[in-house]
This record gives structure tokens, C-alpha cells and sequence, in this order.
């Protein structure tokens, strides 16, 4: 099989999908912060519309289904973001859609899926129990199933975010990406190495999850026994053949973070640059922070933040409580 | 006195605080925000330095004293974020610095200041108090006292966002502003009106530290006996003569929001654009989410998000007891 994918496609996706998705802002550091690079760039994605890159490949998929297809509606299983995505799509451009998550998602993941009207059925511990029951339940339905990583339209999605990245810094050196199913990682490198084959790409995946890096070490797709991370949709069990085979072509270097380097990163990332992320949008930072990866020698290396959607509800408790405390809630 | 500020002086604020600042993004809403007009535009000034527009009368004041002030060194008292902005700007630009708080300011906004070098001195219950200890201190040991509010190159320096958000949106056709002490409305306000006096200026204040509207209501300066409010960077007992005089000259309307209202903002930020901010920097989406105002009649309405340091420790304490239940901390 032939798993490459043209420049040509990565153009077409981004214009099929730039009316329902934002070009996301580039985040200089500002300088006093010695301990990672001041040429450091954040591209902001949690800025994205749902609070990830998702919605680039759900889009690019929805948009090219027949009327028929629409009218049955789509259906998908996430760890989360991806469900979002499918949930707003759907909402957006009028039909219905299906979301399988894991039993152990948490209920903001949840809510954020219901809000965009989507029917959410939990399923199983991880995302590919929710996978596997997802797929079953599209060819018994006759739905269409948008596979969140291992799908062409999927990851010439996420692809658009490479073309975008080199407008925003045509000098960019060097990118870091975090990788659940790769399909991020697999897309962007694919489309930056069509254009600027020099571009450094760092992928950064969980300990507690390498099944990407595990993979490539051993050359050929290897399924995970458990995962064990708090970065939720970092955490598939097994990639796929297709973003294996891409990362191996594209991607420089892999760096594994664990969940303390990644909950200090977010820390960071908050009191830095006022971004409260989830563990897979911290990630990258985790990488530089913890130094795994040396980007000093690049010029404008990009940190990635993919994801932005924490569990913040403890934040209105707090001021609600303090509220309350002054007599000043009602 | 003259309390006029002309465009000159902030077209030179604008020019004097640029390397030092942030033009911070736009983000225009996705659509499907039935509850807000989706005309609606965020100045996301949470993501200029140290998390609020604060930086921008701060530089404005530092650059331009003499080689002995800035040896002397300079102090001022804060609710939070001109302290953050303070320390900041004294430590880039190599001066001391010393910042007076309340007592009852949170842990997380000392510990913003201290992380600048700052010296952090905690005095009395509202900000006037520990303003009042500042000026004694400053008048003793010589050192420059930089208001927050009421003071020339402070309010040229915050009116800057208001030619920044002119050049993003030529055609912005209303702008709601927080009102803490004033300073950033009448800097705003007072700029904007040079160049387009057409904008519709809208003030929002906590209605438990309204000391601008009834000032304005009454027509004189009106000192509050005490302020209820968790928005603790809004809520000074009083504003002053000159942001008074600026309000009631350039400000159209001004409305007040309760506490409930603001965290029921903070967490439609949150989970609608992905921005986690403090009370203050909700106000303005309060004001429209209540329907306090109607700007659906305006092209490209902004809404200035004015601050984002919002406590927001316990989110680490999420992911951390998350991963201690996994194994997967260390």
C-alpha cells in the first residue's frame, strides 16, 4: 500500500476546510525565560475551534461525504478531542453524529461532546474497545466511521496545520508534536517535508503510552498490554500502519515524557504564557523543559500545543466558594 | 486641571512600549454561539506579559524616568496584576522594585510578583490601604511611586490597547471595557475617540465595587466603605479625579455585573474559546451573557478580555491525585 500523501492534497484539505476553522495565532515567548530558548514559538491550537487540531480532520472528512452519507449520519470513538470535533462538525454542517468514548472518560469530556448535540455512548477502558464497538456499530447502522488517526482525509487534515505553520514562520527550524495515534505527527511531517524537507520534527509521546515509539524502534506496528498516563488522548494502544509508516519517513526523533514532566509543563505553561492546556497540549514543553531535546542550535523552533481541553471545573469551585466566603454569590 | 491626554502622547506610548509588549490576538467566535452575536470579537490582552494589559502603562511610566529614578528604584500597590506588571518591567529594564499587596491577596498572586525579584509587602485589606503604606514608603526612601490608575504616562500607556485594537479592527463599532480604579477605560476610551468618535464605549464594574458608576451617577468622586467582589483587581473604594473626568467625557455607557454572572463567564470562556481567565477579564462577557447590553446592532463589537490570572492551582491538583490513582506520577 502506498501510504504517501501529494502537497497537492494537503492544499486541497486546507482550502475545503479554512471557512470552518481558525487560523490559529503564533505565541512568542516573551524574554526573562532562561530556562527554555526566547526563539521558542508557541502555535496556539488549543485556540482551534472545539480546543484541538481535531476539527482539521473531521472537517476535511465531513466535507467530502456524498448527500447520502450525510444524511445517515457519522460516528467515531476519542479518547475526547477527536469526539468534539466529529460532535461540532456534525452539528455544524447538519447531520447527525454518534460518539463512542471510553467508560473512564472524564464527564467534561463528556459534556463537551453533548453540547454539540451528539448521542455519546460510553464503551470499554480505553479508546480501542471504544474503537472496535464503534466500527461495529457503523456497518451494522450503515453509518460512516471517521477514524481519528488511520484515515487519508483524516490526516491531510491534520496535515494543514504543517502548511499553515510554515506562512506563519517560513524559517521555522524545528517542530515538536506530541503523538497519540500519530495521526498529528504522521500529517504535519508528511506535508512540512514536501516544502522544507530540513525541517527538524520532534515527535514526544508518553512513557506510559509509546506505542509510537516502540514501534519505530522495532519496526513494525507493536499493540500495548496497557497504557498508563493522564494525557487521555495521548493514549491509544496501538498506532497504525499508516502513521507508523509516515513517522518513519518524516520524523526526525521520537522523546518519551512522563505524567509529573507533563503536569509541570502545564504548570508552566499557565504562569508563562496564561494557557491552561490538558497533558497531551503540554507535552512538547514537558520535552524542552525536562532536556530531552536540545532546539538552541534552530532557528524559531515551534512547540506544538495541540490541545487545550483540561478539567477546570475545580476553578469555579474556588471562586465560588470565595464568593460565597464575602456574601457576594447572589 | 487639564485632564486631557492627546493622540501624540499615545502614539509615542505606543512607540516607546513596543519592544517590551505584546500586540496581543484577536479571536472572532466560531459560529453556533447562538447566546452571543457572532460579530463578536475577543482582544485577548490575557496574553499580553504577565497576563494582563497592566505591562503597557507600566513600560510606559519606567521608560521614560531619569538614570537616577530608575537606580533609586520604583514601587507601587496593587490588587495583583499591576505588581505582576511591575516586577516584570523593573526586572527587564534592571531597576528594584517593591510591590505593596493586601493582606488577603491570594497566594498565587504574591508568589506571580516575588517570581520577578520583586519585594512583596502585604498591608491592610483593599488595595487603598496598601496604597496609602506605598506612597508613605516611596515619599521616605525616595523611590518612584507608579499608580496603577491615576497618572499620566499610566493611562497614555494603557491607551495604546486602544490604537492596537483600532488598527486590528478599523471597522470595530463597540468596545466593552472592565472598570477597576478606571485607568484602562479612560486611557482607552480617551484614545479611541480621537481617532473614531463614533465607537460606542460600554464600562462594566462589579456591582459589589462600583465606585466609577456611582461617581459618574453623582457627578463627583464618590469613596465606597467597602468593596464585596471576587474580582479583586476590579475593586478599588475609589477611582480617581482624572479616570473619572475621562469616563464621563468619553464613555457612553456603563454597566454593572455581579460575581455569579462573572464565573458563570469565566466558564463560558473556558469551555467556548478555551480561555481560562480571572473574574475581571470575564466582566465583559458577564455584561453581554446577562444582556446587560445589546451590541447586536454594531459592526464587529469587541470585547476587551483584560486580564487571565485566575487561580488556578487546583488543576494541578486534578492531574496529580489522576495520575497518583494510575501509578504513573514518578
Amino acid at each position: 500500500m502506498n501510504f504517501d500523501i501529494s502537497l497537492e492534497t494537503f492544499q486541497q484539505a486546507r482550502a475545503r476546510i479554512a471557512p470552518y476553522t481558525r487560523h490559529t495565532p503564533i505565541l512568542p515567548l516573551p524574554p526573562l525565560k532562561d530556562d527554555l530558548p526566547s526563539s521558542l514559538r508557541l502555535k496556539l491550537e488549543n485556540l482551534q475551534v472545539t480546543g484541538s487540531f481535531k476539527p482539521r480532520g473531521v472537517f476535511n472528512t465531513l466535507l467530502q461525504l456524498t448527500p447520502e452519507q450525510r444524511e445517515r449520519g457519522v460516528i467515531a470513538a476519542s479518547g475526547g478531542n477527536h469526539g468534539v470535533a466529529l460532535a461540532y462538525a456534525a452539528n455544524r454542517l447538519g447531520m447527525p453524529a454518534i460518539v463512542y468514548l471510553p467508560a473512564t472518560a472524564s464527564e467534561d469530556r463528556v459534556a463537551r461532546v453533548k453540547v454539540w448535540g451528539a448521542q455519546v455512548i460510553q464503551h470499554g477502558g480505553v479508546w480501542d474497545e471504544a474503537h472496535t464497538k464503534a466500527v461495529e456499530h457503523a456497518n451494522a447502522a450503515g453509518l460512516t466511521y471517521v477514524h481519528p488517526f488511520d484515515a487519508g482525509a483524516t490526516l491531510a487534515g491534520q496535515g494543514t496545520l504543517g502548511l499553515e505553520l510554515l506562512d506563519d514562520l517560513p524559517d521555522m527550524g524545528c517542530v515538536l508534536i506530541a503523538i497519540g495515534g500519530g495521526g498529528l505527527i504522521a500529517g504535519m511531517a508528511c506535508a512540512i517535508k514536501r516544502l522544507k524537507p530540513d525541517v527538524h520534527i520532534i515527535g514526544v509521546e508518553p512513557v506510559g503510552a509509546a506505542s509510537m515509539k516502540l514501534s519505530a524502534d522495532a519496526g513494525h506496528l507493536v499493540e500495548l498490554s496497557e497504557t498508563r498516563t493522564i494525557a487521555d488522548t495521548l493514549a491509544p494502544r496501538a498506532v497504525s500502519e499508516w502513521t507508523l509508516n509516515l513517522t518513519q519517513r518524516y520524523v526526525d526523533e521520537i522523546v518519551l515524557v512522563n505524567d509529573a514532566q507533563m503536569i509541570d509543563a502545564m504548570r508552566w505553561l499557565w504562569l508563562e504564557c496564561n494557557q491552561l492546556v490538558e497533558p497531551s497540549g503540554a507535552a512538547v514543553i514537558a520535552a524542552l523543559r525536562a532536556g530531552l531535546v536540545d532546539v538552541s542550535s534552530y532557528r524559531y523552533p515551534v512547540a506544538l500545543i495541540c490541545g487545550g481541553n483540561a478539567a477546570a471545573d475545580t476553578v469555579w469551585e474556588t471562586y465560588e466558594t470565595s464568593a460565597r466566603a464575602k456574601g457576594s454569590l447572589e
